[in-house]
């Protein structure tokens, strides 16, 4: 009864059940419903618990869930597994051409075009007559969940165009489709990076787009609510390496996987303050005359620390965005002016604050001076660190976050007590 | 020739055009182009170059291009043009229908179901004849860029259920609609917000959701690029919020936008930063015999803020996809553990970097025990303002970046310093 009921709800429904429940009940339920079913709820659980979940089947059971699956998903779940299960589970699946697909999907990295796409799709002949195409298309149709649009391709299988099916519903019977065809479609290459795709489709409101190899022959294509998930997947993480969390975690992870996420990070911010330490130390002979400087430095190290992440992340957004025009000059005088007004009405606080605490005016004007230059100088760090490693082809992503905070702290404490240095003459 | 040439170019790269030219070329271009063609363009633009194209635009000819939008886009340009110059554009507006959806449009929130649907949809009668409706239906299709789903309605207009373009091609011709539409159908209200939208899309893998007034009844359809856009848009704007931006500015933006964006969390830290130097200056006695301690205050208002990042980054997100689970309790105790865990690696760096620099043992051990109580009132402090904000009905994501950075300086510095005070007794 329990049974019949749950053949009527959806899978992504069916993914929550299972995360809820206890692995046994969990695995006895997979076992239980419907493949047909349980294939697509296992694709929407998170890696961890389906992972669990698959250790307690066996290969033929974890390839009769597969043969249910679009290629695309298979090809996913099996690239968790060990590579010996791999074989064991591949060698089940009885549908020789789905195991052939799975196993050309496998070839791609996982976040390319190759990595993204599906096998499923329907394709016609240049050649084909529009009547002639009908029953194979209708076949083809069958494996495809949502058809989107019907691609063109010639004797080698390169990608000629695309047909709508309005297009061939209108068309006269005896027309052939190399007559009806439209020869402009969008594509990428198995090659192309998921990012680049995704801002393809979501750049021309694509809802598929087909992927050629290198000998331009169709080999796949790419569903949007695939490139949706991506999308939230690529901003998860760049969100987490700004925090300094340097793995896919999720708040419910085992706290060994979030310690192995976070301690890299605090690691490299506790030698930065430990570099501090040893900066304020070479300028303790102002301790017996400007204490005051001391207490300012967490300030100091504060404002490098928000300034340098603010235009990293703005620089960071724009690489991403491929929105970033003008000369790398006008770049650096524009960011130049905007800290320059930033800092002068930041210093202008601090030079208030001091006459308020009764400081010493040459202090306040000293500190608000060198306030100035570090945050200038951040703001520059902040800047030109990501567009320099995105030039070596580096993820520029990485430049935000502790890795910035931390070594705007040194230099700015740095900077801060040289300029003092020179201005109070300790 | 130049015209002929750019008919054939996708809006999209038109619009990339009109942004690289100047001002007085794209109000030309836009003039000169057929409006089905640049009024896509249009919504493609960036907020400001589109405001200041429309600028040089008449009532009139900002009328012609908003009839060849969809009336979400529509609706989403009159809303960014001032009052006055809105009611002389919908008075241009010559399909009156359009104008009616655009004025209903206008009424919802920009970041709700209604906000971001379109009247636009193809829907048919439960009571009408399968061959009956196929010439209204066509019709309807005609204003419809994608068909996606044909949604059913009663006679009151109240959503019943979905068609498969399949079902009807394939049902006999005396059927009527009730006997062969899908009376499951996901649909939203009006007044849902844009982030469930999007979960419930993602998660169903939608193309388009229905959806429906306060009275069940069918009032339009959200489709996936929209989503798409709005996904993306929401997490640049909670990266830039992390980072202490507070308005969605793009890095070429004008330096007073960028400054209006940047100073207001910059001023934030600077207050807190002066709270420090209040902390510190209140515990000025440990200068004579502890001076190193105020060497270390850095290196603890980094570690206080980075740990405080980290933890609410992962609890920001868990809140964001809903899938916090747990109670608070487990929680708190997870949360200990783990940064007690770290606390310990971190604290053991500091009592090795102490013996190699010589400093007195029980020294390195205070700051090693302070830095360990800091992390951990850090990390609860990351933790729990995200999900104490939420439970208020907050957006948590504000909590995190400066605001938690910030906090967690003063109170960092103030229990180190007093902990320090205790266990050395100054
Ligand atoms: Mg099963
Ligand atoms: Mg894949
Ligand atoms: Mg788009
Ligand atoms: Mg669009
Ligand atoms: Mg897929
Ligand atoms: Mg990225
Ligand atoms: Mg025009
Ligand atoms: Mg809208
Ligand atoms: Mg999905
Ligand atoms: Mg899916
Ligand atoms: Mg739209
Ligand atoms: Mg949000
Ligand atoms: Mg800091």
């Amino acid at each position: 009864e329990l049974l019949l009921h749950l053949e009527d709800v959806h899978h992504a429904d069916i993914a929550e059940i299972l995360t809820e429940i206890n692995l046994e009940e969990a695995t006895y339920l997979v076992k239980l419903l419907d493949s047909e079913k349980t294939a697509e709820a296992l694709m929407e659980l998170e890696e961890g618990v389906r992972e669990r979940i698959l250790e307690n089947l066996s290969p033929k059971e974890i390839a009769s869930e597969l043969i249910e699956m679009d290629t695309d998903d298979a090809a996913d779940i099996i690239s968790e597994l060990s590579f010996e299960l791999q074989q064991d589970v591949i060698s089940e699946i009885t549908d020789e051409q789905h195991a052939d697909d799975i196993v050309e999907l496998l070839r791609y990295d996982e976040d390319s075009a190759g990595g993204l796409m599906a096998k499923e799709l329907v394709k016609v002949n240049e050649n084909w007559s529009v009547t002639g195409c009908m029953a194979e298309m209708r076949k083809q149709a069958e494996n495809v969940t949502r058809v989107h649009s019907i691609y063109v391709v010639d004797d080698k299988n390169k990608l000629k165009g695309r047909l709508s099916l309005k297009d061939l519903l209108t068309a006269s019977s005896d027309a052939n489709i190399s007559d009806i065809y439209i020869p402009n479609v969008d594509y990428v290459n198995v090659h192309t990076e998921g990012e680049e795709v995704a801002r393809i489709m979501q750049k021309y409101d694509l809802e598929a787009i087909p992927v050629v190899d290198e000998m331009s022959r169709l080999v796949g294509r790419v569903t949007i609510d695939d490139i949706v998930d991506f999308i939230k997947d690529e901003a998860e993480k760049d969100y987490q390496m700004a925090a300094g969390i340097s793995e896919d975690v999720e708040a419910d992870a085992s706290i060994w996987r979030l310690t192995r996420a976070r301690l890299p990070w605090l690691i490299l911010g506790l030698f930065g303050g430990l570099g501090a330490v040893y900066v304020m130390k070479s300028f303790d002979e102002a301790l017996s005359e400007y204490v005051e400087l001391f207490f300012f430095t967490p300030l100091i190290a504060a404002m490098a620390g928000n300034v340098g992440v603010q235009s990293s992340a703005i620089i960071v957004q724009g690489l991403a965005n491929d929105n970033l025009k003008g000369s790398l000059f006008n770049r650096l005088l524009k960011e130049i002016g905007l800290t320059l007004i930033n800092g002068v009405a930041l210093g202008t606080l601090v030079i208030i604050f001091g006459w308020i605490v009764g400081q010493p005016q040459i202090v306040s004007l000293t500190i608000a001076l060198s306030l100035i230059t570090v945050i200038i100088i951040a703001a520059l760090i902040g800047t030109f660190v990501p567009i320099i490693l995105d030039k070596q082809g580096i993820d520029p992503a990485i430049a935000t976050g502790p890795f910035i905070t931390t070594s705007n702290d040194i230099f700015g404490i740095f900077i801060f007590f040289y300029l003092a240095q020179t201005i109070l003459g300790f």
